[in-house]
């Protein structure tokens, strides 16, 4: 039996995945790229050692990361997508009636080849008219917008490597000048079981440019920890409530999953406080 | 660096942990019977080749199979524990006032004996003058009992090998046979991600018993598919309402973690009508 073994050094727990056949297996300028499937998974996307995506729970991450904002907003015109070249939060933004322009910034144009030639139901949304590609850093494209933009959504790998630029002050600011008033930021921070310190530093960051922050988890069976947070950040609404009145349709995501995702608040409190004793 | 291999055939994932140093390591009458330590984890109990505890997380399991039902009932004073040798659940259900007699019912006095040595912080409760430690078959200690007992707690292995016996209909009717009419049941059952099957199987047969029957879950990052449910059974009360005066203190479970744990009824539905397209 041939396995891929996860190369994540940020995981106390190595995970390894049966290998029924390799599909794609190549170098871009940016970073290793490979797509395999698996008896249970189905395929599998690969970046420089780490599984992106996978056929089977692709849906919990891409729903938790889009739905959270898009439902929380009350109108949602211009997102900003940042990341995500397999194009599954594309196809969730799209979901929403009112969104006219979904600005999808990936840098790496081999990975958004690669999701579309062997991931069709989750690229089906990058082809859409309202979708405007632009293969550069995300940080550079956020620098150069005017405050139009409803909603950034920030798809990036982990927090280490070239996603780095994606998790600082400078471009929480960038983020926070090109939103409307109403405007949120969301983006993963990791895992509540193994990267706390990376997950408060996140907040951290997030408090010292916009006025709201929270937390919210999903479990998630294939990133490192599967206890995975999302932060937002956001300049005047309560991501906690939900204002869309457009009925999504969705696999996991619900208003009931928005009410109990975001961390209680005596928890969050703990966390914070590095009072948490685990 | 030496790697302990997760031995656990019904996981599509493979689980790797570094060993830093073997503690214990034989077979029981039963099981075999391994402690090692990790850098991340601290000690961690192995019984045939499958992660029980772990020091650092297994507050997450405890808390949450434990404190739900027991702030569910308004006042428990009876509780049998099946299985959980390794003295976690006792530790947590002690922590009710109301408590007057735990029969912790272990099939494998090896576990409790290594657990007593080596994780003195999960086995603390043992000795307490409450428990009431008999070494046999859970199935067999049930069925001798009258209608005495609020609630019966099942912390066993994994549902496959011998504690299979312990979510059959036969066991669950000897369970129901045993409870107060305030009576509850409660045992994992699995992980959503890994084994629907098994979690839609269990809610079956205990629906077959029990008028009252529900599902909540936990994410633990050391069990295979970690998006970990527990099933509870009960005669009349609805185990979604807290009803516990006591103040208990935990890591980890609330009041608000209780809201939220049970999955959202549509959910549920969808889930039990094999409708979830994942």
């Amino acid at each position: 039996m041939i396995r891929f073994f996860e190369n994540d050094p940020y995981a106390p727990i190595q995970y390894t995945y049966e290998v029924s056949n390799v599909l794609y297996h190549k170098r871009s300028k940016f970073q290793d790229i490979m797509v395999f499937e698996n008896p249970f998974f189905g395929k599998i996307l690969v970046l420089d050692g780490v599984v992106q995506i996978t056929e089977k729970d692709e849906l919990f991450y891409h729903e938790m990361l889009t739905h959270v904002v898009m439902s929380s907003h009350p109108e949602p015109k211009k997102v900003i997508v940042i990341g995500g070249g397999d194009g599954g939060t594309v196809r969730e933004v799209l979901k929403y009636k009112s969104v006219e322009k979904v600005y999808f910034i990936e840098i790496d144009e081999d990975v958004i080849n690669v999701s579309r030639k062997f991931f069709p139901r989750v690229a089906c949304g990058v082809t859409d008219t309202r979708v405007e590609i632009q293969c550069m850093d995300g940080a550079e494209f956020v620098k150069s917008r005017i405050a139009d933009i409803d909603l950034v959504i920030v798809d990036s790998t982990d927090i280490i490597g070239f996603a780095k630029s994606l998790f600082t002050k400078k471009f929480f600011r960038s983020v926070k000048n090109c939103l409307t008033p109403n405007g949120m930021y969301v983006s993963l921070s990791e895992s509540l079981h193994f990267h706390k310190d990376m997950v408060i530093a996140v907040q951290e960051t997030l408090q010292s440019v916009f006025p709201i922050v929270d937390l919210y988890t999903a479990p998630i069976a294939t990133y490192a920890g599967n206890w995975w947070t999302f932060s937002v950040g956001s300049k005047q609404l309560d991501p906690r409530d939900i204002r869309t009145r457009q009925k999504i349709k969705c696999r996991y995501y619900s208003k009931e999953i928005h009410n109990s995702a975001f961390l209680p608040r005596p928890l969050y409190r703990r966390l914070m406080a590095r009072k948490l004793d685990w």
